[in-house]
This record gives structure tokens, C-alpha cells and sequence, in this order.
């Protein structure tokens, strides 16, 4: 895409108001603007974050068996009723609205509830078993305060799966499925190597829910981490029993800031018995349907990728997830070689891989705003870099410079 | 896709409130799933036709210069009570809710306001001019009544454009473009013959809006069609005087039931006076920018599409938006060869083009399905068939039948 054609500017500062790290770069950036506290719209370079996190999360949601749906954003009443968690005294981060009759309705602040009753209508033989349904939606939260940028929003996009498993041993396969496929998905978007599998609180039908949290002092959450074995044990858990059960040395474990960037739960039948979702088995026996829950907040994890690699000069994508792979700096020159060997290079490279900077600016602030936006490569073409038939490809992650010829690009 | 693994299932009846017949079919087919009155979830098969809509109006959008962005769901106030907006007696289709702190959010159920702010932000000069940023986000409007199924939901899917032009000139020259755009969009997903670009009531900026109706006895609205000239006149502008400025003859206008599948409005300055989105033209005066809005409702559009084209056999997809693209029907046998052809079948023509029925069903079930599912061409693999070295291909439109040989597919 051509700079020129991007309505986006880069700001020098962010609002007053915006405290954190992550929504400060992006606002500056204009990958978002802030709507409100915790509402956030996404502009086009972050649209274009959150479409590549969102497809590498289809893509391992799929690969294990994952089928996608859309549930309305819209809840009923009636619905959240069977499970006593429409009560805003249960459950006190509903944002609710009214019908014109004054009938209640409830705005998405979870999933199990409407996959239950969607389910209850299409399983009734263990042959429809297992299913693993999932989808990508905005999701609602009234958090009292929202001060973490897009890594806590009141309205967020998020991806839920469900799994529906005949029985427990059923569900655990696709359960350690599930935790390498998250492991996969934080790998992929670059935050593999801080991101730890964390043992916290689990419920009825399991000892622990899993949680996958990445390292930064932007989180909220305190973990002690066990650095060789790449596990983690969340504070909410952690005691010399839990310790000793899961075979880890209390001297080994340090106690880190970190951020849930998803999580994985077993819920057994705590809502299959109140949506009374049973199948019949293979000897015509009814039995409860057996349920997991798999999340991934996908704003909360553009935040975690900026909190973790940005530097003093701006935000650093992960290829993966990067707008662009390059960011092509064409520094204006009035011998017509440079603007013809940067349309070369962008017709080469392709409107999709390639930021090419086409603007009539300084070089100073054009580097500064390739800093700032963070694509993973800068091809820089000038006058200099022609005269010694070179280009310039600086890596913005270790801001190693080679000079390459047009052919080795 | 095999249809065993697919976790929706076909029912003989749909809900006894459920009135439109596109939402009947739509929920007897598993596409969608209500959850209350103008509320749907869209179940797997749902969603790949919403995806295949989707992406064709993206292909249309980006051609004519469109840039997606995704605004927020959440509206705040104070953007709305800059164009008056915010009052329940003037906009009496409003959802809102609140905050922890009692403060009142909206629900997005139009885009003018949010866009407007968000590009005052990043216009100044003539040089950033124009530009045409959109987006497709869910809409929540408060309707009294709720009752033709996914053509007029209180939550919707929808697609927004807006224009932001120097003066109505260059306005005008897009607006034309956005008129073609739009008439390639509904002729891809097959209803171009059956919708007309319909004059309807304008405002201050220019005489007319124009509206895309498809003719369906399930629309809402009245018009007057000339079909020659493929051209038609709102009810609500219908008059001698306006006739004869178009040019059109009374005699040879005809009264028809329509649904408005999209339509586009020149806004002009009403939105960027109050929130006094300015630019600096070439001399350094200062003009107000020029604005133009283009929507699409895509579950409307496939309502539309299922209404326009349905048989009492069930749905009938256009190619371009059917789930998939072959129903391959395999009819159950003990000869193997059966389960073996249909099988190669499937990996020859691909898992995304394919809903295989492997599923062990009597023959009658399974055609009965695959009429209602609606795929445009239906294969059937039967011991009978394989017997004559042939396959049986059906198109799902005109009922007709050729058998051809596996090579020749």
C-alpha cells in the first residue's frame, strides 16, 4: 500500500488520558483510535494486526478439529436464567439493554451459555459426538475501570471454542491438543519464548484450568515461573502443595509480572446438566455431555506483542502479525532513479507485503515514522544508497543494516 | 466438508414464531439459529455464505479506492449530541446501556458520527483528500416489531462506506463509481436481474438517494419499475412531476413490492459542519469536506437471496455464495466402489468446494436435504450409476439431470 493513500498520520503524542504503553504507541502510530476508556476503534494498519492474529488462530483452531460459527452478540434472558448467571448480582460485568416492550437483553460477555442451547438443538446420539464449534466476536465487559489500553477493553474481540466430548477421557485428548495448538498460536504471532503455560484455579471437574501467560510488566497478573521446564504456576494457586504435586523446587520458581493471553478450562457438566444436554450412548444410555472452554482475547494479545517488543522508538511486529513485511522508504530526491527504483521495488514486492512510503517528507521524518510503525524489514532507496548501486535493509527489531543489491532483494 | 462432521442438522419444521420464509429455511437448513425476535446466530453453514457475501462487497469496495478500518460497537455520547443525535425523541431506534460509573453508551446503529470524528482527526490539507474508508460491523437498531426473519434484524451485519471528497465534483465522480460497484455487487451475488437502482427521497445536497431494490413480495417497500430501462421510483417520491424530470413515462411504470438491499446518499456538508471537518485547499482556504454514505445490510442481502430464489423444495444458492459449491450425495451401498468414487470425487474437487454427504442415511433423506441446503449442483455416487460407468449430475435451479462420465467432470 502506498503511504500517500493511507488516511492515518503519526502523532508525536498520544490523548492525556491514555496511560498505557501499548494504546499510546498504537494511537500514535493510528492504528487505533480511542473512542473511550476501553473502547477502541481499529483503524487500518491495526485492522490489518488484528486480520493476521485472527487467521493464524483460525488456521490452529482448525487444524484441530475446530468448525466456525457466529452467535449474536445479543443475549436472551431466558437462556442465562438456566444457569443463574443473569442475575447482576452473580454476575456484575453485564452490559444490559432494553427492547422497546422493556423486555431485557443482554450484550456477550461469554459463550457457554449460547453454544449450550445452540448444542442442546443438534446432539442426541453419541455419533454427534465430539464437536468442537467456535467463533470470533466482539465481546462486552463493564470493568469498573479500563486503564490497560486494548490489553482490557469494555468492548473486545475475542475467539471462544467449546468442546462437547462424550466423556472426561475424551475431552482430555483434545484438551492437550487444544494446549499445543495455543502454544502454536503464541509462537506464531512472536511471543512464543515469554509465554508460559500457567497452572491456575480449576472447578469441579478438573484440579487446574490452564492459563497462557506472557511476561511484562503490563500485566496484571503475579506468576511464579519455572524457566527451564516452561511452566508456570499462577499466585492465586500457589502453595508448597501445589508445588510439590506438580513436581516443580520452590527455589527454582521466580515470581513474575505477566498476561493472560488465553485460556483453556474443563468445565465437565456444569452446563450441560442446566441446558440438560445429554446424548445417548452406544447402548442407548443417556449420559451428560462433557464441556471445555478454550479463549483467546485477540486486542489483548496486539497489546501483549507491542508491551513485550517495542523499544524507545516505536512499536516492532512480528512478521506474522506485522501490517506490512516492509516498509519501503523512498527519501525524495529530484533524480527521477529513486522514485522509478522504489515503484520497481514495490511493483516487485506487491501492495500487500510492502508500506511504501511515497510521501513528500524529510528523511529524518520518515525514518522516524518507520521506527514508530514497525514493520519487520525498512528498504531504504536514496540518491546515496543508488549512486553505490545498493539498497538499504535495516532489520527494526536489532536495527542491523545491510547493504544489498537489487538482485539479492 | 463432510456433512458427518458438520454438527448441524436439518429439521422438518421451524419455530412456530418463526413467520418469514427465509428465516424458515434458513433454520430447517441449519444455517442460522434464532435467539429471540430479529436475532440470529449464523451457524457454520450460515457463516460461509455471510463470509462469500462479505468478501465479494470487500472485492467491490477496494476497487473503487475503499480502505476497511472497524469501528467500535460502543458509541459515546458526546460524539452524538455534536449532530443531535444522541436524544431518544429524535433517533427513536436506539440501544444503550451504562456504565459502572451510570454514564450512557450507545450501540452503534449508524457510522456518520463515529466517522466523522475519527477522520477529523487526520484531514487537514487538500492533499489528504479524497478518501473513502469503511467498514462491516454488527448494527443494533430498536425495532417494535421484528418480524421478517434476517431481512430486518435488531441486530444485523452490515457494511458502511463513507466519502469524504473535496466538493460535490469530485463527490459526484464517486458516486457513480460507487453506483456501478454497488450494481456489480448484487449482480455477483445473483439478485442483478431482479433489483433496480431506485430513485428515493434525497435531502439537502442533492435531489435524490438511490436505493438498490430487489423485487420480493417479502419487501417492505413500494415502488414504481420501468423495466427497460431498469430504473424505479420510491413510492414516497412518486409523483407526476418527478416522473417527468427522470424522463420516464407513467404508462410504462409498473407498482412492485421491493426490499432495499443497499442503498447510497449524498451527505454533503451535514455531517462535517458539526464537527467542522475542514481542509485547506490549494490557495490555503479553508472549505468544509464533502460527504457521502453507501450501506449494504449483508444478512438483509441473504435473506433477500433465499426469498428471490427458493423453491418449495428448499433454498437455491447462486454459485458465488453458496456454502458449497457441489452437494456430493453419497447413496449408501454394500458395494464399495460407491463409498471408493465418492470419495475421489471429494479429493478431487476439494474440501472447500465440497459438502460430502457420507453420512449413512436412505437415499430419500438425503435428496430431500440436499434440495433444502440449496447447493448449486448436486452429484450422486449410487451402486446404479456406477453400474452405467456414470455419475448423475443435478443443478439445483432448473432440476435438470446429465450423466456424465468421472472424466468429464
Amino acid at each position: 500500500m502506498r503511504q500517500s493513500q493511507l488516511f492515518t498520520k503519526t502523532r508525536r503524542e498520544a490523548p492525556s488520558d491514555e496511560t498505557a504503553k501499548n494504546a499510546e504507541l498504537l494511537i500514535r502510530g493510528g492504528f487505533i483510535h480511542k473512542e473511550m476508556a476501553g473502547v477502541y476503534s481499529y483503524l487500518p494498519l491495526g485492522l490489518r494486526v488484528m486480520e493476521k492474529i485472527e487467521n493464524i488462530i483460525r488456521e490452529e483452531m482448525n487444524i484441530i478439529g475446530g468448525i466456525e460459527m457466529k452467535t449474536s452478540i445479543f443475549q436472551n434472558k431466558e437462556i442465562w436464567e438456566k444457569t443463574n448467571r443473569w442475575d447482576d448480582s452473580i454476575v456484575d460485568n453485564w452490559f444490559k439493554t432494553k427492547l422497546k416492550n422493556g423486555a431485557e437483553v443482554g450484550l456477550s460477555f461469554t459463550n457457554e451459555e449460547a453454544y449450550s442451547n445452540i448444542l442442546k438443538q443438534y446432539i442426541n446420539s453419541y455419533k454427534d459426538l465430539p464437536v468442537y464449534p467456535y467463533d470470533f466476536k466482539e465481546i462486552f465487559r463493564n470493568e469498573a475501570r479500563s486503564k490497560s489500553g486494548i490489553m482490557r477493553g469494555r468492548e473486545f474481540y475475542w475467539k471462544a471454542l467449546y468442546s462437547f466430548s462424550k466423556d472426561q477421557e475424551e475431552h482430555d485428548i483434545f484438551y492437550e491438543k487444544a494446549k499445543i495448538a495455543y502454544q502454536n498460536i503464541f509462537e506464531r504471532v512472536g511471543v512464543g519464548s515469554s509465554t508460559y503455560v500457567t497452572f491456575s484455579s480449576g472447578g469441579t471437574f478438573s484440579k487446574f484450568s490452564h492459563e497462557f501467560q506472557t511476561l511484562t510488566d503490563a500485566g496484571e497478573d503475579t506468576i511464579y515461573v519455572d524457566e527451564n521446564k516452561k511452566i508456570a504456576i499462577n499466585k492465586e494457586v500457589f502453595s508448597d502443595e501445589i508445588i510439590e504435586s506438580l513436581g516443580l523446587n520452590k527455589k527454582e520458581l521466580v515470581e513474575k509480572r505477566a498476561v493472560e493471553v488465553g485460556n483453556i478450562f474443563t468445565l465437565g457438566t456444569k452446563f450441560s446438566e442446566p441446558f440438560n444436554l445429554k446424548y445417548k450412548n452406544e447402548k442407548g444410555e443417556e449420559k451428560m455431555v462433557f464441556m471445555g472452554s478454550y479463549g483467546i482475547g485477540l486486542g489483548r494479545l496486539m497489546g501483549t506483542i507491542v508491551e513485550l517488543l517495542a523499544d524507545d522508538r516505536g512499536i516492532v511486529w512480528p512478521e506474522a502479525v506485522a501490517p506490512f513485511k516492509y516498509h519501503l522508504v523512498e527519501i525524495p530526491s529530484v533524480k527521477p532513479e529513486v522514485k522509478e527504483t522504489a515503484e520497481k521495488i514495490y511493483k516487485k514486492l506487491g501492495e500487500n507485503d510492502v508500506l511504501y512510503d511515497d510521501r513528500d517528507l524529510r528523511a529524518g521524518e520518515k525514518f522516524a515514522d518507520a521506527d514508530l510503525l514497525g514493520m519487520p524489514t525498512q528498504i531504504i532507496v536514496s540518491e546515496k544508497n543508488i549512486a553505490l548501486g545498493k539498497l538499504e535493509i535495516k532489520n527494526r527489531l536489532t536495527g542491523e543494516v545491510k547493504m544489498i543489491s537489487e538482485d539479492e532483494l
